[in-house]
C-alpha cells in the first residue's frame, strides 16, 4: 500500500468514527457455529469500535444448538409456519441452550480478547425485564413476540461500560418466560435503544440482484425499495426475515439497517468505517 | 399486638435501616427447590431491603438440579472428596443448569414481586471476567476456586439499582470456565465488596450447642470461638463449610456472617433489623 | 412477640419508610407541658425518622406559660372570641415566652437525645421573613395571621441537616411581629412546604364518634367527611380548629393531615408507620 | 468630592471588596440601644457587604435590658467580679431577653432594609450546639465559657445565603443552658470560623493613646504591642476586654481585629474599604 | 474628604458592583496613541473591574497608525465618504498594524498592570470566526460590516478568566478577511453577547448640549431622544456614528451606552459605579 | 485496495485514536510558504484529529516573509551567529509579520476547511503572558528564551474546544516582547503541556543515514542515539537544531517526537496512525 492508499483510509474513517462516537450498534449474530478465527475478529472489531466510543450489542439465536440438545434428551423438535413449537420441557432446553450455552461462550470469547478488563457481559431478555414478550400464538405455547423493550437497562450497563450480549428470551408480567425470535427481538432493542446502526452478520455478502452473481451486490438501498424487493422471486428465503427487519428498523428510527458477510474477516469494521462498505446498507432516505 | 410492642420494634429497627443504607449484603442460598412460599417471601425481604437502600447480592448453588439433568443426559455424577469431578461435558452440563436454569428462576421470582420496575439480572461469574478461577486440583478437572473477585463488577450493576443473582462459574485468563463452591464464591464476592453482612439461608435454625436440641441455638460467637467449635464433635458435616465460610468471611473484613433458617419466612428480614435477630451471627469481635 | 408478629412490622413498616424518604412532616405540639418521659420519646422518634430520611418540622404553641410570665410581671391576659388581645407590651412577653423560652427547651430535649451531633435548630416566622403576618382584626391588636409562608427558609436549614423548631411570631414589611395561632401556622407551613403530613399531638385518642367512648376512635376519614362532622354536636370544643386545620391542610395538597394522642409514647412512629395506626388520619380522596 | 476624589475611593475599595469576597467578618454589638439611625446604617452596611460576597455574622450582648427585665420581676442582679451570678431563674431571663427580644429587634432591623429576599436569622448558642459551654466559677452558677464552637452551623447557615444574629447563650452535653460572655463568644466564633476579621462596635473612635484626647488614635498595632498596653495605666477600663478579646482573635488566626466608633454611621464599611480605616486595626505581624 | 463623603461613595458603589457582577461591558478605545498614564489608569479600571466580576472586552480602532505604515511602504491612503479604500494590498497593512501592532501593545498594556496572573489576549474578529462579514460596497474592495457575531468564542475566553482585546478584521466563509470599522464592530458585539452595557471613550466629555460649552453635557439620554438630536445642527461630526452606535446598541438589547472622557484618569471606574456617573448615558427608556 | 488492507490499517489505527484521545499533539511548521494545497491536507489532518480528540496545537516561525517586508521597509536584516539582531524597530517588524500575517493565514486556511464551527484562533506568546522570556544575549537586542511557559492559557483554550495557532514572540514581567526561535518554543510548549508528541514538519524525509538516499530513512531513535548522531558528520546543518530539540523534548517528558516530510499530503496522519509511520520518531526508551 502506498502512502496515499493508507491517508485514503484515514480520511475516511475517522469522521465516521466521530459521527459513531457515543452511539449504538446493534450487531445480530446467528447460531451455527462461527469458525473461531472469525469470531476471535469480530470480537476485536467490537473492541475496537468500543474503544473509540461506540457501543456495540451482541445479539445471537441459536436453533441448531438446541436442535442438538433436544435430541440427545431423546425430544422431538416440531415446527408450525417455520416457528417452533414450545411446551414447557422445550423452553426449558432453549432457556438452558441460549442462555447456559451459547451465550456463555460468546462472552468467553469477546472476554478473551480483551486487551484490558473483559467487558462483556450476558443478559438474558429476562433480566430487569428487559424483553417483555406476549405469546404469538395458542398454537404454538410459549412462543412470544417482543411488546415492549426496557432500554433504559441496556443503557445502564452501556454507562457502566460493559458490552452487553444478549439472549432473545422475554418474560411478561407474571414472570412467564417465552422464545422470541432473534432476528426480530435485535431489530425492536435497536428501534428501542434509537440505535445508529443495527447490522445482521449472514453467510452471505449481502442483498444480491442476482442471487447467483456475488458482483450483483445491492450497497445502498431504502427500505421502500426494499420492501418491493422482498416480494419478488429469487431473493433467497432464509434472507427474507433478515430484510423485513431492515426495513423495519429503519423506518422506527434506527439510522441504518446492514447485512453483511459474516465470513469476511473484520467485515463490521470495513462495513463502518469505509465510505463503499462491504455489504448492503438500507437508510429510510436515498443515501446522497 | 399492643403499641408498645409495635413500638419497641420500630425503635429497634430504625437504626438498623439507617446504618445498613447503602451497604452490601451477600445472600447465600441453596440449590434445594424452596417452597414458593419462601421464596416469595425473600424475594419480598430483598425487594423491601433495597428499597430503604440496602443492596442485596443473591449466591446461589444447584446440586440436585445438575445430577438431574446429567441422569437424564445419560451421564453419571463421579465426586472426589465431596466435590465433583468436572470434565468439559460435565461443565457444559453445570453451566447450562446453574446459568441456564436455577438463575433464571430466581431472577424471575424477584422480578414477579417487585412493585414498580423489575431489578433483578442474572450474572455468571464469567461476566466481565467477575469470579477469576485457578484449578483446585487437576484430578478434579474443571473444579476451581476463587483467586481474585472484580468486585466493581457488581458495584457497577449495584450503582445502577440493579440486583444481581450470581451463577458461581469462573473463568481464568484464557477464557477457559470453572465450577466454583457456592458456599466459597459468596464468601469471596463478599470479602472483595467489603460487604456489611453475608447471610447463608439453610435448612437449620443456625450453629446449635446440641445439634438435637433447637433451643440450643448459639445467638453470638466471634470467628476465633467458631473455629474452636467447627473442631468439635456434634457439629453436623453439612454445616462446617459454612461455618468455616462465616469464620474466614469477618476476618477477611466482612461486618458480620450469619447462618439462619430459610424455612422460616421474612427470616432475612428479622435478622438484620431486630436486636435479638433469629440465627447465629458471627462477628470478629465479641459485640458488647 | 411471634417472629411473625416482628415480620408483620417490619414488612408494613418499610415501604412507608421508602415512601416517606426525603418527605416533609410537619408536628405540631401544644404548650402545655408534656411530662420529661413522652417529650424524649417524641425527641427519639423525629429523630429515628430523620435517621431514615424523614423531615420532621416541629411547630409549638405556649399559651399557659404566656399567661404565667403576664401574671408575674403583674399584666392581665385579655381574650376576645378566644383569641389573646395583643398589644405592644404583651407581644414583647408573648415573643419572649414563645421564641426565648418554650422554643429553647425543646431545642434542648432534642439536642440531648442525639446520638451524634445536636441538629435542632430554633427558628422564629420572623426569621429571614419566613410567615408574613397580617393583622387579623383591629381589635386584636397584633395577633395576625399568614399571609404567604417563605418555604425556601426551611428547605435551607432541611438541606443543610438541620431540624426546625418553629415559634409562630410573623411579621409585616415593615418589621412589625405579630402573634399567630400555631395550629394554624403550622397548616401553613405544611401546605407551602408541600408535606407529605401533618401531625397533631393532642391530649386525646382522635377524633372519637362518642367523645366519651375512647373505643369510637374513627380512623380514617375524608376532608369533606370531617367538614360535616365538625358542625355535628358533640365534638370538644377544643379540637374544632385542630380538625379544621387538618381539612384545610389536605385539601390544600398537603398528603394526609393526623390527630394523634401525645400521651401514648411514640405515637408518632406508630401512626406513620404501620397500616392501621392510633389515631385519625384525614386525607381528600377516601384511602382504599 | 472631585472626580480625583471619587476615584481614589473606589480604587481602594476594589482590591479589598475582591480579597474579602466570600470571607466572613464576625461583627459584635453591645446592648446598650443604638440610635435608630445607626442601627440602619449599619444594617445596611452588613447587607452591602453581603451583596458583594462578604459573610456577616453579627454578635450581640445585652446587660441593660438583662437588669431591667429582672427589675420588673423584683428580681436583684449580683455580680462577682463584673460577671453576673446566674442562677436557674436568672438564666431563664437572661435568655428570654437575649433570644426572645434583643436577639428578635436586630433580626427585624437588618430584615427591614433588605431591598430583596430578608435574610437574617436568629441564632442561640444552643442552636445545633454552636457553643458548647463549660461552667466557669461554680460561684457564678451558670455562667460558661466557650469550650468548643461548631463552626459547621454557622457555615451552613452562610452557605444557604443567610445571615446569622448570635445571641451568645451556650449549653453543655446535658442540654444545660450557660451565659457567656458575648465579647469572648464573639471571640471564639471567629477564630472557629477562621475569620478574615473580627470588628467590635464601641462607643469610642477605637484605641487612644490618651484616653481623653480623640487624635491621638491608634491606628494599627500588633497583637504583641497590644497585650504591653493593655497593662499600662490609662487604658479605659471597658476597653480592657475587648483589647485581650482583639490579640487572643488575630493570635487564634483571625486576619485582623478591629475596634471602631460605632457612633459614626457606616463605620463599618470605611473600616473595611478604605486604606486608612477609621478605628484600630490589630495584626499578628506588622502591616507593611 | 470627610468621613460621610467617603461614606457616600462605597454606599453608592456596592449596589453596582452587585449588579454588574458577571455580566459583560465592551469597552471601544480610539487607536489614536493614548498617554501612558492614561492606558495605565484604563488597564486598571479593567483589572479591578474584572476582580469584582465584571467581564470587559477591549475594542480598539487604528487609523492614523495605518496610514503612518501605508507611508513608510510608498501606499497613498484612498478613501470614498469617509471610508479607506482597501485592495488586498491595503488589507495586509491594516491587518498587520491592527493584530500585530496596536493590539499587542494594548495586550501589553494591560498585563504589565496585572497583580497576579496576565489575563488579556489579543483577538481578531477572524479567530474562530468571531465576526463574520459580508463587502459593504465592492467600490471599497475589502471593507466589510458584521453580518454575524459569534458570540460564544468570547463568552468562552470569558469563562476561563481571560479578557479579550478585539482587533476589527471579520472574514467570511471562504477565509477572505475584511476591514470593519470598530466603532460599530463594538456594537455588534455587545449586542450579541447581550452586554450590560458598552462605553466609548474619547476626546469630549460625552454629548454637549453646546459643543462650546463644556458643563453643558446631557448626563442621560434615550435613544430615541438622541437619534433626534443626532439629526440637529451644532453636533461635532466625528461624534455621530458613536451617537448613532449608542442608539443602537441599547436597541438591540445592551443595557445602556456611554460616552465618556477618556482624558480623566480612571473615567470608567467613575462612570460605572457612581450615581451621577462622569459622561453621557444612552438607554431605551428614561431613567428613573 | 482488498478488504484486507483496509481492515489492517483500521485495526492498526483505532489503537493509536483511543490512546491519543484527550492528548496534546504540538505541530511545528515552518514559514517557508507551503504550497496551498498541501496546507490544505494539513488543517484537514488537523481537523480530523480533532474529531476524534486530539489536541493539535500549531507553532510557526516565518524568517523570508520578515525579510521580505524590512527589504520593503528599506531596513537590512543582520545575524549574528545564524540569530537575528533585533532592534526595537526590527521587532516591530518582527511582530507584525508573524502575529499580524503569517499567524493570519493560517487561522484562516484551518477555519476555511472546518466542517462545522471555525475553531482556529491566534495567540502571540504574550497573550496572557504565554511564554515568559528573558534575553539571551545582548548583542541581539530583543531576542529571548523561553524562561517559562503559562501551558494553562492553551489547556484553557483546548477545554474549550478551541485550535491555538502559536506566533513565537514572548515577553517578560515589565510587558517588553522578545522574538524567540520557533523550534525551541514548540520544544518549550510542548514538554510544558506533557504533550504526547511534538511533531515538525520539514522539506525531508526524516533523518537520513545517507543524506543523499532517501531509503536510508531512520524510522526510530533514542535520543540517546540521536545526541551522538547530530554531532557526526554529515547531517544536514538546518536538521541541527531540530534534531536537538527532539531530544531535548522526549527527556523532558514529551512521549515522542517526530521529523516528518511536510511535502506527501496527509504526513501528519500516517505518521500518527500506522504501525511503520512515514519519519522519523524519537524517544526516550528504544520500542519495543
Amino acid at each position: 500500500m502506498t502512502p496515499t492508499d493508507t491517508a485514503r483510509v484515514l480520511v475516511q474513517a475517522l469522521p465516521y468514527i466521530q459521527r459513531f462516537a457515543d452511539k449504538v450498534v446493534v450487531v445480530k449474530l446467528g447460531g451455527a457455529a462461527l469458525d473461531a478465527e472469525l469470531d476471535r475478529a469480530l470480537a476485536q472489531d467490537v473492541l475496537l469500535l468500543r474503544s473509540v466510543g461506540v457501543h456495540c450489542i451482541l445479539v445471537h439465536g441459536g436453533g441448531p444448538q438446541i436442535n442438538a440438545l433436544m435430541d440427545r434428551l431423546g425430544m422431538t423438535p416440531e415446527f408450525k409456519s417455520g416457528l417452533r413449537v414450545t411446551d414447557e420441557e422445550t423452553l426449558e432446553v432453549v432457556r438452558m441452550v441460549l442462555v447456559g450455552k451459547i451465550n456463555r461462550d460468546l462472552v468467553a470469547t469477546v472476554n478473551r480478547e480483551a486487551v484490558e478488563e473483559p467487558v462483556a457481559v450476558g443478559v438474558s431478555g429476562e433480566d430487569a425485564g428487559l424483553l417483555v414478550a406476549t405469546p404469538l400464538d395458542p398454537e404454538l405455547g410459549f412462543v412470544g413476540e417482543v411488546a415492549k423493550v426496557r432500554a433504559d437497562v441496556l443503557d445502564r450497563l452501556l454507562r457502566e461500560g460493559l458490552t452487553p450480549v444478549v439472549s432473545t428470551i422475554g418474560s411478561d408480567d407474571m414472570g412467564q418466560a417465552y422464545n422470541i425470535n432473534a432476528d426480530d427481538a435485535a431489530r425492536a432493542i435497536a428501534a428501542a435503544m434509537g440505535a445508529e446502526k443495527i447490522v445482521y452478520l449472514t453467510a452471505a455478502p449481502g442483498l444480491l440482484e442476482d442471487v447467483d452473481d456475488p458482483s450483483s451486490l445491492v450497497r445502498r438501498i431504502t427500505s421502500a425499495q426494499l420492501r418491493t424487493t422482498v416480494g419478488r422471486a429469487g431473493v433467497e428465503g432464509g434472507m427474507i426475515p433478515k430484510l423485513q427487519a431492515c426495513a423495519d428498523a429503519v423506518d422506527q428510527g434506527v439510522g441504518s439497517a446492514h447485512i453483511i458477510d459474516g465470513r469476511v474477516p473484520h467485515a463490521l469494521l470495513i462495513e463502518m468505517l469505509t465510505d463503499e462498505g462491504i455489504g448492503t446498507m438500507v437508510t429510510r432516505e436515498p443515501v446522497r
